[in-house]
Parts: C-alpha cells; structure tokens; sequence
C-alpha cells in the first residue's frame, strides 16, 4: 500500500531510535522482549503468572502497548510490578520511541527483564523493532492451528512460542503437531512451550527459558 | 506513525475505489459485508455454515483475505461456494483496489451476497473501506469480554457484532453483559448475535438478519 520509499524512510527512523534503546539495556543490563500475539491470546495473564511465580528470583517491570484502556497496566501492577501502559489512540503497534519514552518514566532499580506487550495484533507489531533481545510470540489454542502458516512474517521472527490456552484442548480441533512443524519450518530454532497461564501448567520451562536468557 | 498528508492520500486514493465498488453492488443489487475480526475468531467457520444452512435460499460468493495461503478459500470452496483468495504478502488489510479487481474473476450469477473476509487484524481493516453495505465483527469468547474497549475504532463502525464460540463459555470466564453493554456504547444500533458456528446455536437469528438486508 505504502510507497516503498515513505515505508523505508518509516523504518529507517524507528531502527535508529531501536538501536538506541537496545544500547540503554545493553548499558542497565536488561533483558527486554517483545510479546506479539493476536488480541485475547493471554500475554497479559502470562506475565502476571510470571512475575509471582518468579517473585524473589527475577524482577519484572512491563511497558503495556494498547489502543486504548489502562487494563492491562491494572492487571500487572496489580501483582506489585512496575508498568507504564501507552495507548496508541488507533495505531497497530508500538514503536521505538514510544518504547523510549516509557522507559524513562519506569522504576528500573533491579529489574533484570522488561517485557514490551505490544498492541494484540499478529502482523503489524513485528515489523517494528523495538531494541528487544528477542520476540516472543504467543498463540492461542482456541485461534486454531493454521496461524504460523498464516501468519508467517511474524512466526519467523519469534525467538519463543507460547501456545497457550492447552486447558482448553479437550474442547478444540487443534493439532499441536501441526503448530509445531510449521513453527519449526519457518524458524528451526524456536523454543516452543506448550502452555496454560490459568492453570499454570507448563510454565516452568517457560521460566527456566528466561532465566538462562537474562544479562550477565 | 505516518505523515498525515501520506496517510490521507492513501485513504482517499482507497475511497474513491471503493465508490466504485459500492456503484458495481448496487448495479449488480448484490449485498457486500466486510468481515474484521483476530485471527482464528471463526470467520470462516461462521461462513461454511452460514452457505450451507441458506443453500437454496441465498447463493453466497466469498473473497478471501489472508497473507499467506489459500486454506480459507478451499474451506468456502468444499461447500460448493464460489471463493477467491487474495494473498497480501505482508500486509495487514485489503484495499478496495484488491477487492475490486477479485470481483472480475468471481462468478456472480444470482449471487445475493458477497462476504469479504478480511485478514484477521482487529485495528487495520477497519481504516480502509471496500465499498461494502455494512462492516460485520466477529469477536471469539476466547478472546476475552475486554475487546470492545481496548478495540473500539473497529467495534464502533461494526453494523453487527457475532461474539462466536459460546459453546466454549463454560470454561472461560467471559462477561456477554460487559461486551454487549460496551458495543452498545460505541454504537447504539448495533446487532448482537451469539452464537456457536460450530453447534449452530444461535445462527438462524443471523440468518434472518442477513436476509432481511439483502437488496431487492
């Protein structure tokens, strides 16, 4: 849709100001990822499961990307976390500067990951980078399990795939095999947990994965 | 994120194309409804039933919306429906243009209906008419009772919400009252339908709606 040179020029400038945040958590030693997911996947009750499970051994600060509501900055805060939720007023993603921005204004006093939960949509998001470490994409299982093939800019780019929701399995056509394959085809490095933030199951992995990730 | 000048020559160069759309329906006295919803809400599960439940009532033609992959216009296909898939490569929504130009290669003899199935996105499709009669949302139970409020550009110029999947209701924690009270609150006439693609609970009220706008 865009002209190539007005989309380049976009990127160029969102790039710049990525890699000077990416510098910031370099310098604070911060691990930072950057959460993609359709609406409703789960990101939210994710991290806050995260953050009280990993109470004590990790500490937590998230920058909340929605189009509009304080929900989800709510949500975390509620758990004794730091969060700075930006709403976008209509955009479909989050963008460095806006990720620079907020930074300055969160308590990072030993806070060793900043997850960024980007605006819920599974294709703009990941065109933007952020200055993250990684991005880690989260896939419901009540979405179906043609989403990686569909969807294949982002799942490409994921370091991490959450599938979430597999309390929900009995009452789903969902093959995991088949989530799996294509997640793999388009990224064979991809760590893969298969899990359920409501009931917590499967989320240690999850947690170990994080861990050995955090900046020394 | 875009220059405004940018952005709004984009738009209008999208409307005015879809004028052109709109002027081929009515000459053609065929309904168009353009489908927005997340990824993996049911829209194509919703239309299956929907072609088979009115077969011999309204012929249906569908053009499909997906980045990547064809799998929807074959699911539209196995029904007997005619369907054409328009693959955007990366991009986030359709134009009028594409719309337009899948409307030459769809046989539309005694068709009723064109349903475009927009890429699942729940913010960027909404932007960028296609000249249809009237914008449908589908909103998934598993997507959470908080999607009007944290979506409501795309909510407040929906005609018709489907919050779909209800059979699943008993296992998540989703407030119908809370949904329906907050669409109602960005748009005072919109037509809410529950319902259950899968069971078929709930259809025959969509059925009635649709048919009752069909143009004469």
């Amino acid at each position: 849709m865009l002209n190539v040179d007005v989309k380049k020029k976009i990127l160029d400038a969102n790039e710049e100001c990525a890699v000077a945040n990416t510098r910031f958590f370099t310098e604070k030693k911060i691990l930072c990822l950057n959460m993609i997911s359709s609406p409703g996947s789960g990101k939210t009750t994710i991290l806050t499961r995260t953050i009280t499970d990993l109470n004590g051994k990790l500490k937590i600060a998230v920058i909340e990307g929605d189009i509009q509501t304080e929900y989800d900055a709510d949500r975390i805060r509620a758990t004794g976390a730091a969060a700075i939720q930006i709403n976008t007023h209509g955009a479909c993603h989050l963008t460095a500067e806006q990720v620079s921005h907020a930074l300055h204004g969160l308590p990072l006093k030993d806070v060793g990951l900043v997850v960024v939960e980007n605006v819920g949509n599974l294709v703009c998001p990941s065109a933007f980078e952020l200055g993250e470490d990684a991005k880690v994409v989260v896939l419901s299982t009540a979405e179906g399990d043609d989403k990686p093939a569909k969807y294949p800019g982002t799942f490409a780019k994921a370091a991490a795939v959450l599938i979430n929701k597999t309390d929900l399995l009995h009452a789903l056509d969902f093959d995991l095999d088949r989530v799996k394959t294509d997640c793999r085809r388009l990224n064979h490095n991809v760590k893969i947990f298969e899990v359920s933030a409501k009931t917590g199951k499967g989320m240690p992995a999850w947690y170990d994965w994080l861990l050995s990730r955090l900046q020394k």
